[in-house]
């Protein structure tokens, strides 16, 4: 039995938060359908962040629903504070992925307030679910933004992100996200973060959220894998980008990210064949957006046999 | 003190020969003298292929010529059979790199004879070296294309690369070079193949020569540095390329690979700023060719610290 590995595509969130052009509600849904149809099990399908900061998200409340009718997706969205949390809890969403920086200078930068003051709305929005009789089965992830470094800060010490991590994990998180939010990861970096990290969660599930800025994408996640990660965040096309690096590539690309694992001889459950074309499809939608990755135009190698089976 | 991985440059052969437009003598020339001031210290500069095949290395003998003007640069150059190991002793290079590959077809198509023919010829290229009382020192590597598979015969085995390893090895290759030459390779089939390899080439250096084709190629390299492997081909903007693969990447970019060692905490040699600026130059004078990788368009991340020192 291939070993599996989990990926959550998070372009509908981390990739659209990034494009200026609104990607019309039924485009997102039909993306939401045709991924889970490719066999992506986790999708992170948008952010409630007030309207007002990022007109993409204006129909979170619309899309959710849909995403909602599909039985077997967990329903991830992003979360940065109570209100966006209220919001996730009200709708019954699978997931909620809070997300506070470990460069203090980020988080103020990205949701105004100290690190402290978001590590314990943290433990307010824990609360709160515990608190409520219809969200006892929603989950809620603590996640690591600026986990390696920071535009502003430079690089991060690791000792920084373990102590938040630690206060993530007791306040009970059901998950813990640890993010190379603006690409300044490397192989060696991610071994020995994550090789600490996953003791300390036990059976809390932790994953990883590499971005392709400096092209070290799957690097890491081969790096991670190594030390046991079975998690890792993907979007489709590498989309994502980061305000502050202009040309730069964004997240690690799905495709490309389980083509790697299936030829390492993992199972990811997904459709290669199909998860390409659902590419070409919002690839045409988004007409003039950069996507990134290799295989959609290399095309998968000759006498390819992924682990997950192909439809016919 | 930090580990040393040697990167050998490969633009000015791999790339240069999928490159239909005549690169200027005096500009491969420059391009020489530049990489080796940022610190690469071996390039394979051109290829002794016949000039009537591959008009790209018809100044083969100018150039060489002048990177042997430069002290301390190992001069390597690719050869495809005896005349070409002939032509390469008469010039006094460093290292001639004969390549052969482990796919039957593709080597009918790469150089028009068997694999078996191949290795025949390597053993008399050896003999003749052996013979020269004035090319003593010259070494003479055996190159393994397509051995992670091929373009026409699919997945390659990896007994017949074991086989073809270990015969050329035993012919007194002086370093054997493991080559996915179309982006097959995945993590896996990397560690699998070098935690053999390795073993049995005991003192031989090994070097693996990645293509990025599917976006794979630092992921490679990362499960080859887990192994053991330390010389790694790379080339300037990732450089090559596939005529069977039209939009695909070339070899892994040497900026991104070096980028990624360093900030692994193993020393290079290579001045990333300077390398920076060579690729600048390179990609202007090959106007309109597609130069890959990312940290040329991303930038290096803010407080980056190299274990090589950067020009002030």
């Amino acid at each position: 039995m291939a070993e599996q590995v989990c990926l959550r595509e998070v372009g509908l969130r981390d990739g659209l938060q990034n494009i200026s052009l609104f990607m019309p509600s039924q485009q997102k849904k039909d993306w939401i359908s045709a991924e889970f149809a490719a066999g992506v099990k986790e999708i992170e399908i948008t952010s409630y962040v007030p309207p007002k900061l990022l007109q993409q998200f204006i129909d979170a409340e619309e899309v959710t629903r849909h995403a909602l009718t599909i039985d077997a997706l967990a329903v991830n969205a992003l979360i940065p504070n109570i209100k966006g949390a209220e919001r996730g809890m009200a709708l019954g969403v699978s997931q909620l992925n809070y997300v506070q920086s470990v460069s203090e200078s980020h988080n103020q930068a990205n949701v105004r307030r100290s690190t402290r003051e978001s590590v314990d709305d943290f433990k307010r929005i824990i609360a709160l679910r515990n608190a409520s009789p219809t969200s006892k089965r929603i989950r809620i992830a603590g996640g690591l933004a600026t986990a390696f470094g920071c535009t502003i800060e430079g690089p991060i010490k690791e000792g920084r992100v373990l102590a938040w991590a630690e206060e993530i994990l007791a306040a009970g998180a059901d998950e813990l996200i640890v993010a190379d939010t603006v690409g300044y990861a490397n192989p060696a970096a991610v071994k020995s973060i994550f090789s600490r990290i996953l003791p300390m969660a036990g059976k809390t599930p932790v994953a990883a959220h590499f971005h392709d800025t400096r092209g070290l994408g799957l690097a890491n996640v081969v790096a991670a894998l190594d030390v046991g990660v079975r998690r890792f965040d993907a979007s489709l096309g590498g989309l994502g980008g980061c305000p502050y690096a202009p040309g730069a590539s964004g997240n690690i690309a799905m495709e490309d990210c389980a083509f790697m694992l299936e030829s390492m001889g993992f199972t990811t459950g997904i459709d290669l064949v199909r998860l390409l074309e659902v590419r070409r499809t919002v690839e045409a939608q988004l007409g003039g957006i950069t996507f990134y990755g290799s295989i959609a135009k290399s095309g998968l190698p000759k006498g390819y046999q992924p682990i997950t089976a192909v439809a016919a």
